[in-house]
């Protein structure tokens, strides 16, 4: 039970949208354009890792799995891998690109200041551009207002796994401007 | 100087939505929204006092100072009294009300997880209504993003606070979507 009477048993911020259809436009919309617009040059796998593990750090169990389930599915790994990726990804197998715009977006993750001036040079090294590093803060900034408000008004989100791998396809097809 | 070569010297997340315009609207919209939608209980100056009040919480220098010259000037108190709330807004002269919605805000500054069951009960015995929880929830959230953006990408903001203040009135009659 969520901590207000949304009148719909909708998970995670689904849930919060249908109750307040006023600012889920706006939401989708951003999510939209950061996570899935064509004009970008990190893919989509790219950008929902991102996204994956900032909600991982802040613990939100619904947001970590919904877009571990995406970046599984763009990257064509499964759960396992995303979740070595979380764990430890400069064990993984990233490019030393993706390695720096994740450390950034860890930084991102405790706070703006956190993110140093060596940490945006390291990743420039390694070939990032500045609409990357931008988008990357941005990704970073808004997953820790997305998993704020999914957790900070307490709502419920299925415990299988599962059921967030089965729905990455038709997410990943119909985008988020359409949720269902 | 800004981590990224911004081509422009707009302070704050104003030389930030320059660069990007692509996510500027979204952006824009939702604190259009959250900010100033007149169908809301909560008044605009009680709204931008959360926002302040986070930015705070996260050291966020343009951003507290930008809407909290807002909130002054809709509450029609100075700077000086909102620092004072920012700094303890238990001792301010606030409703009960909005001593707990600003504790709740409080908690997602912290993280999600940080909103409790009793902090949202005793907000409620206070006369607050689920919208009200709800949306004191997501501008926490949704400033926890701002400030986030604008730090993490290392931008710089004008020191001088009368700045901000001398800006407020103009800011309140063209709202978010207009930035100039």
């Amino acid at each position: 039970m969520a901590y207000i009477d949304l009148g719909n048993d909708l998970p995670g911020i689904r849930g919060l949208m249908a109750y307040r259809p006023e600012t889920e436009g706006a939401l989708n919309a951003l999510a939209e354009i950061l996570l899935r617009d064509n004009n970008n040059s990190l893919s989509r796998g790219e950008r929902e890792l991102i996204g994956t593990y900032v909600s991982y750090l802040n613990d939100c169990f619904f947001c970590q799995n919904v877009h571990g389930a995406l970046a599984g599915h763009y990257l064509g790994c499964d759960i396992h891998e995303i979740d070595r990726i979380k764990a430890d990804f400069n064990a993984a197998d990233l490019s030393e690109k993706m390695k720096g715009l994740l450390t950034i977006a860890g930084s991102v993750q405790k706070g703006g200041k956190a993110v140093t001036s060596a940490q945006v040079a390291a990743v420039r090294n390694a070939g990032a551009t500045d609409v990357e590093i931008h988008d990357t803060v941005l990704i970073a900034a808004a997953f820790c207002m997305f998993n704020r408000y999914v957790d900070g008004l307490g709502t419920t989100a299925p415990l299988d796994r599962q059921f967030y791998i089965n729905r990455a396809p038709q997410r990943a097809e119909d985008g988020y401007l359409i949720l269902r």
